[in-house]
């Protein structure tokens, strides 16, 4: 490992669906001087469109179920609208960003998720990542834009969790790099009580997350966020942390105190 | 320039939309040993889901009229289903295929077209073609799956007809290597009479082009077509050739006579 950080970032559909949270936010990311790799969602753009298509959207614990229709409107509206808007944009920062699903470069691959009480479609639980083409696109400047579509190697498309992603990405680099994983999303933090804003959870360690989950402070939809920041933590990631995508430079500074750090 | 080979491949919307067409056309596409790039339309996907979303589709001149709306399902569809699909079906083929629009790593930069009496919209004339990074992708052993999107630079994505991206690429490694431009659409070449699939003209050079044009033999949706392959002979590519999607192999192969040649 050498001392290099390398920040992996994710930011959600509310930003991405928003241009001036948007707009706030990438100009913010740009500015980050180190290496660095941008993961995003885009998840209110594909349900109106899919809504628009006439195609019923089914969640189940906060996850999508991807039919093959659904599955289309993913791929079109993450690896199409949003990364390429994205990238648009920060190219236009001097961010030289190039957009990425999965499938290219065979970056990572999945498999369709089986053996759940659920079928989830074309939901795809990653294999592995390919760290090689990353690293080298990272090296020679670039800054890659994650869509959440992954393949499983033989044609097929999977649909795969963003936050999930981001988590994989953060450990499969976790030998290489410092690396800092930062989930951005629409509230401060992980919150104490989700009507206050305020009460945003300074740290979580394993031993409190329990506990928190165990009096039901932490539920939903959260739940997998925070599952997948300890998957990371529990594989090497050296950071992890949970704030407001309009903070994202204080997340990435350890001199200012804001948003929740997750912690073995 | 070195004498290695490089072959630029464009195929129309009527291969991508057609799923048996593709899987032939992209098995023969990934036995390609020498490098290659391929750059893909989306024709019909698009106009589809333009109609089911109520979006109005403008043809003038065989070219679509791009406001806003357009732009973004041209961008869902072209970047976001078409390419990544290709990607995932070449990467089946062990084909290492990877997906870019002209806005990913600023491949193509463009401006919207202006100065025309037919207000375009948010169609993208090319400025430039960034062939390093391209060639370093190729010479890493990559396939660029290129998309019909380009951008601005200053974060406006922008739609740019596929047949002159792929005649712009062409041209911009005509330095470098032995270009190979290959038109792949739904007829066998250039028909001297559109009615009958036969009749194809087995080569055209400048002055036999105006002599058909003049007839109105060549017209219509061709004329951008060749405008393009002529344009690509005068400015060092090797050899333009244009024919059948599933003749790709006999298109390239210079024992077999198949197509029609385009020469200065």
């Amino acid at each position: 490992m050498n001392n290099e950080k390398l920040y992996i970032v994710k930011i959600g559909g509310n930003v991405v669906d928003d241009a001036e949270k948007l707009k706030k936010f990438l100009t913010d990311f740009a500015s980050i001087n180190d290496k660095k790799i941008l993961v995003h969602g885009g998840g209110k753009i594909a349900t109106q469109l899919a809504e628009k298509l006439g195609i019923e959207v089914n969640m189940v614990n906060g996850r999508r179920i991807t039919d093959a229709k659904t599955l289309d409107v993913a791929v079109m509206v993450y690896a199409g609208l949003a990364n390429k808007n994205i990238v648009a944009k920060l190219q236009a920062l001097q961010c030289n960003a190039i957009g990425l699903s999965g499938a290219d470069a065979s970056i990572i691959t999945a498999h369709k998720r089986t053996n759940t009480e659920i079928d989830y479609g074309f939901a795809g639980d990653i294999d592995q990542v390919n760290t090689t083409v990353l690293q080298n696109l990272i090296f020679s400047g670039f800054t890659p834009v994650m869509a959440p579509i992954t393949h499983d190697g033989k044609g097929q498309l999977l649909n795969t969790n963003a936050d999930t992603i981001a988590a994989k990405l953060a450990t499969s680099f976790a030998n290489t790099y410092q690396v800092q994983l930062v989930y951005c999303f629409e509230k401060y933090g992980v919150l104490h009580n989700v009507e206050d804003k305020t009460s945003v959870i300074p740290s979580i360690n394993a031993k409190y997350y329990a506990e928190l989950k165990a009096q039901g402070i932490i539920a939903k939809g959260m739940l997998p966020k925070l599952n997948n920041a300890f998957a990371a933590v529990n594989n090497g990631v050296n950071t992890v942390v949970i704030g407001h995508s309009k903070q994202v430079l204080d997340l990435i500074n350890p001199d200012i105190n804001a948003g929740t750090t997750i912690s073995k």
